[in-house]
């Protein structure tokens, strides 16, 4: 990562404040801060805030035995590092910095991280009365949403990755080993196939396959069983997340039926994307499919998420959202069919926006699938 | 973890909000979520929080897709799960049950989790205006700060794991590697030692040990420097932490003369502790013998943390925390003395208060050591 990318960063980050009438933006530990200055400390409880107000050159607080390692990093070329004491209150001198704008006439509220930690926002809020907080994700959600060429190329290769653990599971047996084997299986081969970090392998069959975020455990998996395999982690720095629904043996009329039209509507979706488009009517598409075959309480979740260097992040696929879509966006395609103490069935892409309409990260075929 | 013990932490958590005054506690997924109900979702975007409020059951409000996982945890046995779907507000549905108290009489604030995330702190405030929210660390710091036997237990198995990886590293030779390469051994001997989750792994030298959170990195050690190892992680759902500094050859007459300061300010600390002595006087008793040397200005951070599932937790060994030392408390005693630009020593070891006085969970050489 040059520091010219961060600069570059940085500099889009200031427009944006501007374009949407905030007073700044607070960025705490986490992965913004990573993506605007280079530097990324573990999120503890102490506080570390880059403060980014209009007019003014970008500041970081940091507590001061932090000091060095702020200042050996990328951040430290371009941004003023203040450190504080335990004899400091951080709350204090942060609104010191916040009141201290060269340009007093900026109307509006700061934006803050929105996993900024609750004590810093409380702190904040006694220490600057007079500042409005709103969270960065609903004033300026966009900042890290359009990804560049390497980002791509990096999204791409986990979502291979993750393509390449599905296509190797499959071709073990299911039946009469544990959901719990299976996510053993599948955190082995992402690791194969170049993950850093496993961050989830939620398998759900059977009835479990029918609770979206199941946690895998010790049911033995059986003939007849729907296997929801919602799985992925971190290669290269950035996020993979693939779902998969396999079944075991010949389904049944009903979860044929349910897999098609999950499907239909997975596919539905990605046909509406393209530079323009609201976010919420992506969902709609979805959403219209599995309404008009009769499954529209079963599909109890958003059709997707954006994803990067998190993996939940902007822009989110929900109704409501009247984010148009801009190519370079990523985010997940993955609507879903939920029946009660039966089974579920859901599929999950990843998917980039180009100029034209939307490609697919994920290869992984999408084809009903039955393992043994 | 029986249902038992989450029943009476529920109850002695409840017992402490009405001990401090509050109205209630909002808890958010995290370590305290895990500790009181057993349910340990990822702490994600859409919002999840346990209600305990005063002269009411106990509800949790969880994503709709979320709330067949939580019913199917420990929390579903003795918990009102309430689901919310992408159309409804949780904010809003969540001050609802802030203000249907059974208990309306109850005055006070709501403590909220310390790393409860700003877009959900914020969401509240829009939401339920007339609510007061303050920080559990602040209100309600002390609700898992005294362990049990059987947490006393795996603390001291994941010190000792720690304790063992520092005594094979220090029979490895230094000289010529780069910091990542002893880095990387410490990640191996945590593994080896019992650990499933390897967090840190600081490896400092030369100059690099005057910042106490240096990254490591490309650097190659050479004779003559200090090596300040700050590692830990999880092993059997607890947290390691231990800090040693060792010299690559002998030491100068300077580092000796440091090293030794830092080890008798951390046996003074250690000494301190007892049942009833404040946090701060403990804080103090450190920072006395470094003073006294006329290193007051190079210990640049509190004395310590406390430990348990979490990495830093209440008690901070600080100035200004008044609080009481109780037995079964458990935190790190580290001072440090940082001299820029040229070394830095620090000594950490995890301790525990007893109803005498203090016992240490690390049995790792505090002697000065050298390595070739």
């Amino acid at each position: 990562m040059t520091a010219d990318r961060h600069a570059e960063r940085l500099a889009r980050a200031m427009t944006a404040i501007g374009e949407a009438g905030l007073r700044g933006l607070l960025v705490t530990p986490g992965a913004t801060l990573g993506y605007l200055t280079g530097y990324a400390p573990m999120p503890l409880e102490r506080l570390t805030v880059l403060i980014l107000a209009a007019g003014r050159h970008p500041v970081m607080i940091v507590p001061m035995l932090e000091r060095p390692s702020a200042l050996a990093s990328p951040a430290g070329e371009r941004i003023e590092i203040a450190g504080w004491t335990d004899a400091q209150d951080p709350y204090v001198m942060t609104a010191g910095f916040l009141g201290a704008s060269d340009n007093r006439e900026t109307a509006g509220a700061f934006a803050i991280s929105d996993d900024a930690w609750a004590s810093h926002v409380l702190g904040l809020e006694r220490a600057a009365a007079s500042i409005e907080l709103v969270p960065q994700g609903a004033a300026l959600p966009l900042i890290r949403a359009v990804k560049d060429p390497e980002e791509l190329e990096r999204l791409r290769a986990a979502a291979h990755g993750a393509d390449a653990a599905f296509g190797e599971i499959v071709r073990l047996s299911f039946a009469g080993r544990r959901e719990l084997d299976v996510a053993g299986d599948l955190t082995r081969l992402l690791r194969d196939h170049g993950h850093e970090l496993v961050d989830f392998t939620i398998v759900g069959s059977g009835p479990n396959s029918a609770s979206p975020h199941h946690d895998s455990g010790d049911r033995t998996i059986i003939p007849g069983d729907a296997v929801v395999m919602d799985f992925g982690g971190v290669a290269g720095g950035y996020y993979s997340d693939i779902t998969r629904t396999v079944f075991v043996g010949e389904p049944s009329v009903e979860q044929r039926r349910v897999y098609n039209v999950v499907r239909d509507a997975q596919q539905a979706a990605f046909e509406a994307i393209r530079p323009g488009v609201a976010c919420s009517d992506v969902d709609r598409a979805a959403r219209a499919v599995i309404e008009e075959a009769g499954f529209g309480e079963r599909f109890i979740h958003r059709t997707g998420h954006g994803i990067g260097i998190e993996l939940h992040e902007p822009p989110y696929i929900v109704q409501g959202n009247a984010t148009p879509l801009e190519p370079g966006m990523t985010f997940s395609d993955e609507p879903g069919i939920y029946l009660p103490d039966r089974f579920g069935v859901r599929i999950e892409d990843q998917v980039e926006v180009t100029s034209e309409g939307a490609g697919r990260l994920n290869e992984a075929s999408r084809e009903l699938t039955v393992v043994t």
